[in-house]
């Protein structure tokens, strides 16, 4: 199935609308690439909704957020669900300032989301209104592990009811869930948090993955995230051949997500269905 | 001749100014350093005026324009014009979205290009007002081509005689006109298509072999145009090699412009003149 | 005693709020990351507060400041004095732009600054209201050299008892003085000057060294100084071995941060005390 969704990328090449922060926008911007996507950023109001719609999907990171984009993100989230686009949010740094969190429990007020992605704390920040989040990193004490998996596995499902939207929770475990079902993905190394923007780079090609796959919004996150996650296992070999480090970690990950193919990536997939 | 071209920018360091997007920007200051020049970012229009005074060039680029920015790009455009510095314009995605269309075509009324860089649905839309961009790269169907070459490097000719501007049309086939003369360069890789910022990072350096050969703006966009081409297949060698992807060629690339010299560009260019 | 300096990163990961500009911002969070901390970035001053609040330390950078984060890094320096965290400012371009001049001129005026790091013509810049800044790069006249060693070193250190923060100025030579003693650092490599950001790397990096060693600025910082000059001399070697050039060089010089410990730090160091 995860070779359905992976092919339908590189045979479409999506173009993924993204209003992300200034961080990671390059990497963001390189992965849809690698992924066989298109990329297009950009976050004036005067043209958010015009670029929007000549997409095929919609990406939104507030890991920058400031007035302009703010106002950005909400046009560009209520046009595309106008057009039926899918969309994403990814909530950097939720529970971390009033702002982000206020933002983000607008956005979902306006804007019907096809996916919520993020850290366990930002995800429960937008769950409960308020969070622990330590800066954009998740707090330890939240970190799905096989000890309170089931219970996370619960809280992901009852909070895809409650909002629609697929909620995938990334870390160590990720699980990608709606109501009914969830994938329960064991791929991804450590390394990973040791460089900035593996989240956003992630949730930019679920964009890709998202608009390649419209009528499977489950599988194709689930897809995405597996296929980053065994990247992010090839990239750590890599670096280690090469005794590298974090900065040439990024650029393996990347590489290693531009040679993936459909094949590799059920071979390599690890995960249960809950 | 191109040999001279490169070796003036070695030699002079020109500083180059540079109006450009968030998304490719590092990537930008990395080759102008790597071809030997050196860069100054700034967009605030409070400080533009002064900036660009003190350079010698400067590049705009509208990749991710917003209000603030395009405030700066025709206050430090005209006194670019005013100080005498050469100026290039990178319309970024224009035909995608009114704004970039307009800006970009009220830019060209206020301010006097030096050069014009873009795929060619960019430089249609230049042209003719209206274009059929997809996002920022160029429709297939405009692609210049074997086929159409001839009526392509008339148009090329005919709009740097309508603008008095050096026209740079990059795709797999590039043209680089003056109203008499063009350059039709077959340097270049289709994997330089896989890396966000292909097109900002040369019309970035276009910038410094301006700076540096002032008295010859069509043979320095053609020698930069030609170096970018002929680094984009040395890093493919290099890809292939390392076995790596396209996050890894963006570095080989930049690399290579690092270690090109004059010699070597002179023996790699591969062009006929139309 | 470097060894304790970067141990104590290591081990408190400490989370820095930078304020910084978009071109390097990637290169600060990645080396942030890979040196043991953890980056926030964030300039919207809706949040700055409540973002420098939840950090241990604050890292401001004018590179390519505007209105908007301009506001922020007053607002940010500010609360970080009354919080009692370390506050580094690292004044790029000071001396190119009046705006960058007052600018920094001014956030002296209003916040307690722990550290002041920049070249040689932007710290005189700031000692002296203006200066002869040739962009970003420091002006050949201004450098420090065995010549001019002494009366350098004495500049520091009297800049140092006016405004009450450690001053490290960076170069060939690097100088970290408080009032009594300076570090004269001999670490480092001119392929560092070629690619954009080590200065922003460098000032990002000591935000983590002072919120880890809170009681010891000035070793820290020297610290910090001598680590990032060591990991130049490793990655030029790296460089050499590879035939790359600036951009792998960039990320070869975080890599070696990545793996830099305290032993191989106290090693590698070359430094007079003055």
């Amino acid at each position: 199935m995860f070779r359905n969704m992976i092919e339908n990328v590189k045979n479409t090449t999506p173009l993924v609308h993204c209003i992300t922060n200034y961080v990671t926008v390059n990497d963001c911007a390189n992965i849809l690439l690698a992924c066989g996507g298109s990329p297009i950023m950009a976050d004036e109001p005067a043209e958010v909704e015009e670029i929007t719609s000549i997409c095929g999907g919609l990406a939104i990171n507030i890991g920058t957020l400031n007035r302009q984009t703010i106002t950005s993100m909400f046009m560009a989230g209520k046009k595309s669900n106008e057009v039926g686009h899918p969309v994403i949010l990814d909530p950097v740094g939720a529970g971390a300032s009033a702002l982000r969190t206020n933002t983000a429990l607008d956005l979902m007020k306006e804007v019907k989301f096809t996916v919520l992605r993020g850290n366990i704390s930002e995800i429960k920040t937008l769950a409960y209104g308020s969070g622990t989040t330590k800066g954009v990193d998740a707090d330890e004490l939240d970190a799905v592990s096989e000890k309170n998996l089931e219970i996370s596995v619960e809280f992901a499902k009852n909070f895809s009811k409650e909002t629609g939207a697929v909620i995938a929770i990334t870390g160590a475990i990720d699980i990608v869930a709606d109501k009914e079902k969830a994938y329960v993905i064991r791929n991804g190394h450590p390394m990973m948090a040791k460089i900035t923007g593996s989240g956003c780079m992630l949730t930019a090609m679920i964009g890709a993955y998202l608009t390649a796959n419209p009528d499977h919004p489950l599988e194709a996150t689930a897809a995405a995230v597996t296929a980053m996650g065994l990247c992010g296992e090839k990239a750590y070999n890599k670096l280690q051949e090469a005794n590298s480090g974090n900065s040439s970690y990024r650029n393996y990950l990347i590489d290693e997500i531009f040679k993936l193919d459909g094949e590799e990536l059920n071979r390599g997939a690890r995960y249960d269905m809950w």
